[in-house]
């Protein structure tokens, strides 16, 4: 079968993570163009890598005719204007979560999304493909757990890495919109339904720094679906213990827990305190085989001509929650949710 | 030391899993008499833990001289008149929760054991004197996760218990005041605060009957505490895989998860499936050993002349939280809570 | 039911723990008299303990005709005595493990127990009595997980407490005397069949001073049953994380583990390192709640006029092969087992 | 850097794990020829990964200058062979384990690679690679556990895959050299020290067809190494719930344990029993990350000239404790083991 050829743009932690992917992992992908604002950093990652197409402006690398398609890992604030410019050249694209940053932006994106129905668009909810979420899917859409009726997602980084939030925090949209997005899309996608109100509380329990621009270290959400299935979702910024991302599905005929609590190893460490699990010092080492999987769907839905469950919509329901999230918690009210 | 010479009032389940630990295992209590308003039931109880003074008029046992304390296991809604007949007996009192079933009687409750301020009253939040949660508390006081910021806690009864519970719901006050008053005690006492905002919703997603009685079969309430505290509670009717009570504490420096999941033994069985664990049959088993702790404490408070660190105030607490979770849940609003 | 009268010889740690739960716990047990060689011990425990009765010459609690029962927790090199002057004063016996310090003596006792047929007589081998060991055997006699191929049993002593071991090891017996007695008991009890050959080795990985009397900090036996059955035994008197007993016996039709690793609480505690659950800090916690069990089930036994499961025979079955794995590990060679 | 041109012998279950891993994940290889003596499954497999140099000729695959190295994943019996086929046709070389089927063909492969010092070979002992043991060998080296005392080391068949195993178990020389050699490669490993005396055991618990070719369904070794250090070994065809390996590594400051018990995602499964985890329902979904890394570390060994720490020595020595293990389990003796 043909080779997808592909040019990525955006080379920070996470489009390092899928430049080294698609260069060395993921399998009928050719990694044949890197594309970043800063020179230095292209060149140390295309040496690494050994691409020889680089580019610092988007359009060029757009322009290239050998390519097939477009990996965007750029700031999300030009998610949109990098979609336009990629489908415009024709290639078919994957672009990393959020969908971008205001609502309005994201349904401009899904319009063009729309707007070019021969080209394969997929959104970075790299969750869906983790081993763990597919067999719990698997078992859902098997009826063995009845009826979902209520959803509890955790998303905590650790307290290791508070350095770098409280840099990047001003501009991260808070807690909901740069933490939460993940679990709204997964409480969308279990559920089968979508989110119709919602009340969100948190606080800046220990980096009070973070009340200057109202976000918080440790936030809740409570909501309920359309089809009355209940969501709990907790984020935190300053886990002890590392990464944790854990997720409950509870039915009317059983309940499936995902990472109560994840580890890096099947390793029991005996200690002096008692029976330690060690677990992900990241959110990169923890979704590492899940970033290969979803590339893999990726370049096999272009191979295929089929297309993604994941759509540009789902990307604008995500944001739409995590919108109302963020103002039920500044306004202190419950809120509905307008789609 | 003196042996305490108690007469229990009612010997429904709980009340005879009392009866036989007051009759067997509770070091310096001596079970002198019991009531019940059912004369089988109390020749069947009496004869099996060998008590001789057996009673059908609660008065006329309270009447008796030799008693020091009364145990009360009646229906909550006699509650406050049971207490009120037990201390101006001159009675030492423990109490099952709830204190009573509407505020107001929790009020008068409360009231009567300030009149009486010699005597001892301990109210039945045995959760508290569950091992794992005794030790969880230690750490929290001795600051090991630093401050509280997120309380969860999960009550789920079998479902194979359905039918009694089909049979007692539309007179139990509905799924909050029924199941969730030890979740909001274990939250107050984990938070140090009081709830102050709460919003409350939940379904009939698998015994639609529950409906004309407006009840629900699982249930989840989102709290906000006074010390900005956040809690979530769940509360299911239809657990497969029998009765889970999970409580988790996060802090900012650490966190706790108590019974994640609660098993009856330390064996694992190897099965065609993988590997089970096999959780507690029923609640009376989960909570045998806090039941005699309890117990324990409260005849010791009465030989040591010490007040109990649960009071009355607790129970009215614990109930208007309770009320107030019923209350959102009916109208569909966030409601402020009022003690 | 008639109220037991029981008389206890020793009250050093575990004497103590017996001579507790028959005054607190055990139902239908009366602790009417104890006996101890060291006047002021008896004193404070009696006094703790509220007994009247005190003895410090054994003959003379046996002469007591109030007297239902003797409790043995006395050195193990005079249980065949103290067996011998209860029995012969016409009281039920119950005898702490091992039941005597070499084979020989060991089958004395048996011959004793066997010239009182109408006296209960009873060993402490009380992990059988240990709610997780009492389901396992449950399930195996249930034909749950078909023939038992193979058993592994772990005693491992923490670190901890280190000292008292440096200072007992010398009169021990050996690792394999001292602390695997437990373990042979379980492989015959599962197993259906007694242990045949052994070969058993052992070394000072840690305390070399145990060299000089021929002792072992870390040890392992591997067994073959007269059914062909399989078993290892692991002891260690140096466990970082606390106490740890783990047994697992694998059937044709299954596998059952228990204490893989137990904890004393279901607490899971989020650290720096990971997620952390707390063992036991020592033995008596570990097993508190089968000691009264199987006090309870001796009391019983006696009331009900039933012998008990566990005879002086599997007494000197478990000290036959306890020895067989000593001489093991002295000679280094492979050994029939001779009962 | 050059990519590593490979050509592989063997293509069947395992053969096409490694040339389907070749072919797709591992980074700097390219699958350029595949070698198989039936002509369909070539076909089969050349197609499906795109291959077009297809041999059914061993000498003439090896005769091909492109190749730069060859992975043999040919019948063990006939190992050493082509080692010195592909060794005396310059090629670099991997091969599976075991090294060959008799200890004096292990050490003439042996030979054979020290008389090619200037190309790599690698044996194919996976586990090494696998995260859960290279975190476990990290600690061990950095003295977080002290010295190492006992390992003790699972590997277990699942009962559903028994027809092939009853089928291949003929000619498979027994229990102990089909399964055990990995586990005893692990011993050597984590112990650094030969086994030097060992005594095995084994019976047809369910499977009494197999007595006819003296081999066994589950059976056990105990060994002593070189340093005094003690090992473990269990092995079973008839586990019930799955795919099974677990290793232990306890030393004197600490202990290790993996894969108690390997599940194959980080989901917990709530049933009508309780909690279950689900286990891995073979060796190669077990193993498959572990497979890709090996290739990777043989991969780059080739291109940065190193050796790997796998050497044709621990295949021979591997082989001579498995040998040491069935004839100690036929012979019914203690038996020390001669490198």
């Amino acid at each position: 079968m043909k080779t997808v050829r592909i040019g990525q743009l955006g080379l920070g932690r996470l489009g390092y993570e899928h430049a080294r992917n698609l260069a060395t992992a993921v399998p009928g992908a050719s990694l044949d163009a890197v594309c970043h604002i800063h020179e230095d950093r292209l060149v140390q990652v295309a040496d690494e890598l050994g691409i020889e197409n680089r580019f610092t402006d988007f359009a060029q690398m757009c322009a290239d005719p050998e390519l097939d398609a477009i990996v965007i890992v750029s700031p999300s604030i030009f998610h949109t204007e990098h979609i336009r410019m990629a489908l415009e050249a024709g290639k078919h694209v994957f672009c990393e979560k959020p969908l971008d940053t205001t609502v309005e932006k994201c349904k401009e994106a899904e319009a063009l999304v729309a707007a070019h129905p021969d080209q394969i668009f997929m959104l970075g909810f790299m969750r869906r493909f983790d081993r763990s979420y597919q067999k719990a899917m698997e078992k859902i859409r098997r009826g063995d757990i009845g009826r979902v009726s209520m959803v509890r997602s955790y998303t905590a980084d650790p307290f290791s890495t508070i350095e770098g939030t409280l840099k990047f925090a001003p501009k991260s949209g808070g807690q909901f919109l740069d933490m939460c997005v993940h679990d709204i899309d997964l409480i969308r996608w279990f559920t089968g339904s979508d989110p119709k109100r919602v009340w969100a509380i948190g606080d800046t329990f220990e980096f009070t720094q973070m009340k200057e621009w109202n976000d918080t270290d440790q936030s809740c959400a409570m909501m309920q679906c359309e089809n009355g299935a209940m969501a709990f979702i907790y984020a935190s910024r300053v886990a002890k213990n590392g990464s944790n991302v854990e997720t409950e599905i509870i039915g009317t005929r059983g309940q499936l827990r995902i990472g109560a609590v994840g580890t890096d190893t099947m390793m029991e460490v005996f200690t002096d305190e008692g029976i330690l699990r060690e677990t992900y010092a990241d959110w990169v080492l923890r979704w590492h085989d899940a970033y290969i999987a979803e590339m893999a769907e990726f370049v096999n839905c272009i191979r295929e001509g089929r297309k993604p469950e994941i759509t540009a919509h789902d990307g604008t329901c995500a944001s739409t929650v995590a919108y109302a999230c963020r103002d039920s918690y500044e306004s202190g009210k419950l809120l509905e949710i307008c789609y």
